[in-house]
């Protein structure tokens, strides 16, 4: 493993799927390259692939089997898909933690509740302030988002200057935080960029995108005509939309509540850290409850339908003493996220049965995304010029169409999947590795592989439904006739027919009363034998294959 | 239960959820009203909510106890969510159904797919023909829909007349089929329209449908541009669709195969009633694979990411000796239904790994609704000019939407979720009944209620994964030490602990060694202790609440 110096790129999450990001730069002779790691987020399971898991966290085991080698982790801004994994994949990485202030806020938080140090997280100053690591010089180049104090990562190497965007729109008016700074940008890709690795979320929209500024003109109207309560969600990250409410409440006389675990947290940090200023005074819910409903404004967390959160429990009846009803008002200033539709569509069913009016962004200009258009992903190839562009943040479809984008622009588009390793020094960018990666599940207290086999058979007994099945045999390998089985997730009757577990034992019974010692006495045999029985019965009966459990208890002799 | 007759209107599936559509109209003394089934529809299954489920029925358990008041079952047209029930509900209906040509060629296939008797199905003649069914007569007045040969059904009553308007838009040029025809539905309302129940499924949409004829012009183009394979998919039953895109391959001089089961049985369908007679030549599988790919064009089903449908499986690789590859072409001449967006997005990733350029109604006007905007229901409202408009065929939040509309027009609207029973013959409509409705799952062979508990406890294994232990105990009530534990659905080994089982299992032991023979000789408590103290053990441990089953041998006495 010798060779010249190198610079390689390996997304270990993010590439491939809108969530979970995680990034590996390296530079360095091949194997002993130098490392950094941009962004170390979660991804949301659902009961489709992911039943009963609570977050899914990208595998570094790549990472943490060259810790020797990692200088340093950059946390370009704070969404729980780029800083979520953090406490939970700290004891793997060791190394300092550079974000700017809220975002570090954000990032302390989360390493603390995990038990961790914060004081791992290092404050940054935006650019042109550079922070060394091995051979790296890193700075955070402030973009718009939606999310107060969002950066892109400048990253000079020996190799060149490369520019990760993170998570950005062009906003020059963004309400909260700091407006696009085309200059600033421009600046930052005078000496050349080699690469430009490049959020590609919307590159299927094709209209150039919407201010934040553009959202608070359309609330003010709809919230000073409301009669009844005026309930808001949206994400609780996009601190300028939650201002662009409360101010739209206080103009319509009303005292305004957040509700929701998140939207405290992040308004919290925001005050902590002095990004927000002119947030109107907020009421407790203990308070909310004794204000006349009309000159009430919730803003509540749950906008992609949530369970737990505050949206889900207002849609239900009563929660903090507060109970919505006709003449109410609902709005979602939100997208729902592709995937969440069932879930946002049965809050709006609920909120329809009490006679609440849900208003939502097809019914006017109530939210604007925080990506960046196709249009606008062109305007920033443009003001980089770089010589590489790689899309990250995206699905396959949308990394490959953005590579098109850039190959249509006169660039090299590379499309750069989960684990594989790309080095960006050569005189074209050329694939050198793949690295085996996956996902790594929380799941209550424990971490479980994606492959462990947990998850599958999860899948299988609700797919199937579980039988369960104790045998006894004694010391002379005589099955006992006291066979027992258990049924769950299947139907306990049969119509016309005898319980379905009492038709499974009487099944077993006759074929176990036939079994030869040799296999009463092999484990894998009988269990073979009465798996095979218990699943022709269910074929039968109800035509279903099921998971089959088999306990035998081998009687010792006395 | 007596007094004046009166009209009644109760939906049993279909007003409350788009699907599983079952409207009932009764006409007679309170109780003893005569009644008539509007269509017998499925819902289709999802992980999150009804796992291992094949199709979801409603539940017709209200009519089936008043068979001795059902006049006939009526078929407003072929899609699943209306005509899908129809084999699996016979045996609970056993009269007469009324539907025309070629949704009563769909009917027939479906009965004898289980075993029914085909013939029950009669064809109707369209309105203005008349079918007596008790005190109602009965027209089917033709619509154009997404389907050829829709209907809406003119229901006349001693109550007055009614128009249930079935799934419908108004197109004035569906390609297939009859066109909307506005003089005849004139013509229809010229009696005065007592009440409109009327499709609310795009109430949400703002602007004006468009017409079937709308897409074949765009499709020509794009399909002569393309360089390699292929392939659209669509709706089956879209067979204007079907028909326009085979017509665009011919003319770009592509042999046209048709792939998937549905799209094969609805093309023939259509072929015997006389409705498809423009559809070019069609090729086999088995011959495509030896055409050339730049002279081939699949069109197939699975637009909606269906596991086992043909855009599925050619997704995945080779289907039938064909394999998709850099250059291909794959339109989705579609729209993707709610809840289905993250299997159709996985489609659409895996084509685009294999280089295929994927082109969806976004990138073009490759695709009309089937469905009437809201403007088009106003139209609607205003032909028909009812005094009462019913919303039905959509969730509660399209429901209300609806009825607001009919409001705003001066008439008046109600929302009538499924289970209510509403009086149209009064002076204004009132609801009379509230009936007990639910779902009813079709689970491999066997029927299973939504309140069963079968679902329910698949899902909560799947949530919570499932802890079996077998525990004996002797005639003495003293518990054997070979108590047994066997996991499923989660993790195995805690990352520095021993195996998960083996913990519990020692954790037992220690707790059933101290245990009192009376708690040991009743199986509650002994079962009670047992759970708990997996849970603890998982709790502690994983930080998980299991589900537990536990089996006792009781061992009798030699």
């Amino acid at each position: 493993m010798s060779g010249r110096d190198r610079l390689i790129y390996l997304p270990l999450g993010g590439a491939g799927e809108i969530g979970m990001n995680a990034y590996v730069y390296g530079y360095g002779k091949p194997g002993k390259e130098r490392l950094i790691l941009v962004d170390i987020g979660i991804a949301f399971p659902d009961m489709a692939s992911t039943p009963g898991v609570d977050i899914i966290l990208a595998d570094i085991s790549w990472l943490s089997e060259r810790l020797d080698q990692l200088e340093a982790v950059f946390i370009t801004h704070g969404h729980e898909d780029h800083v979520g994994g953090i406490g939970h994949l700290y004891p793997q990485l060791q190394k300092p933690v550079h974000a700017r202030k809220f975002t570090a806020n954000l990032a302390r938080r989360k390493l603390q509740e995990k038990g961790q140090d914060p004081s791992v997280v290092e404050t940054a100053a935006p650019y042109p302030a550079m922070i060394e690591a091995g051979p790296f010089k890193v700075g955070f180049l402030p973009v718009s988002h939606s999310i107060p104090e969002s950066n892109a990562l400048v990253i000079d190497t020996p190799g060149g200057r490369i520019i990760h965007t993170g998570d950005f729109k062009i906003d020059r008016t963004p309400v909260v935080g700091e407006p696009f700074d085309d200059a600033l940008w421009a600046e930052a890709a005078k000496p050349g960029i080699r690469a430009l690795v490049c959020d590609s979320t919307n590159v299927f929209s094709k209209h150039p995108g919407r201010s934040e500024a553009e959202v608070a003109p359309n609330l003010k109207p709809l919230v000073a005509a409301a009669k009844g309560m005026f309930v808001a969600t949206t994400f609780a990250s996009n601190v300028a939309r939650l201002q662009s409410l409360a101010i739209a409440g206080e103009a319509a006389g009303r005292s305004i509540c957040l509700m929701g675990r998140a939207m405290r947290r992040m308004t919290e940090a925001a005050r902590e850290e002095g990004i927000l200023t002119d947030f109107p005074k907020t009421i407790s819910p203990e308070d909310a409850a004794n204000v006349p409903r009309e000159s009430l404004m919730l803003i509540v967390t749950g906008s992609q339908g949530e369970r737990r959160a505050a949206s889900a429990q207002l849609s239900r009846g009563k929660y903090f003493g507060m109970e919505l009803k006709e003449g109410d008002t609902f709005l979602f200033s939100s997208k729902t996220i592709p995937g969440n539709e069932k879930e946002v569509a049965h809050i709006m069913n609920n909120l329809s049965e009490m006679g609440v009016d849900v208003v939502t962004d097809d019914d006017g200009l109530y939210h604007v995304s925080g990506h960046a258009n196709r249009p606008d992903l062109e305007t920033v190839h443009a003001i980089t010029d770089p010589q590489i562009v790689i899309p990250m943040h995206g699905e396959h479809r949308h990394l490959r169409e953005h590579a098109k984008v850039a190959d249509a622009l006169g660039r090299v588009g590379v499309v750069v999947p989960n684990g594989t390793m790309l080095e960006l020094s050569g005189n074209a960018p050329k694939v050198v590795d793949h690295v085996e990666i996956g996902r790594v599940y929380l799941d209550g207290s424990a971490l479980v592989g994606q492959f462990d086999g947990v998850v599958r058979d999860r899948i299988r007994m609700a797919l199937n439904g579980h039988v369960v099945v104790a045998v006894m045999v004694d010391d002379d390998n005589q099955i006992l006739e006291d066979t027992w089985v258990d049924i769950r997730g299947l139907p306990e009757v049969v119509r016309g027919s005898a319980p379905l577990a009492e038709m499974m034992e009487e099944h077993l019974a006759g074929k176990l009363a036939r079994v030869d010692t040799r296999t009463a006495g092999d484990d894998e045999k009988l269990e073979d034998l009465i798996v095979k029985g218990i699943r022709k019965v269910a074929q039968d009966e109800i035509g279903k294959r099921p998971e089959v459990t088999v306990l035998i208890t081998r009687l010792a002799a006395e």
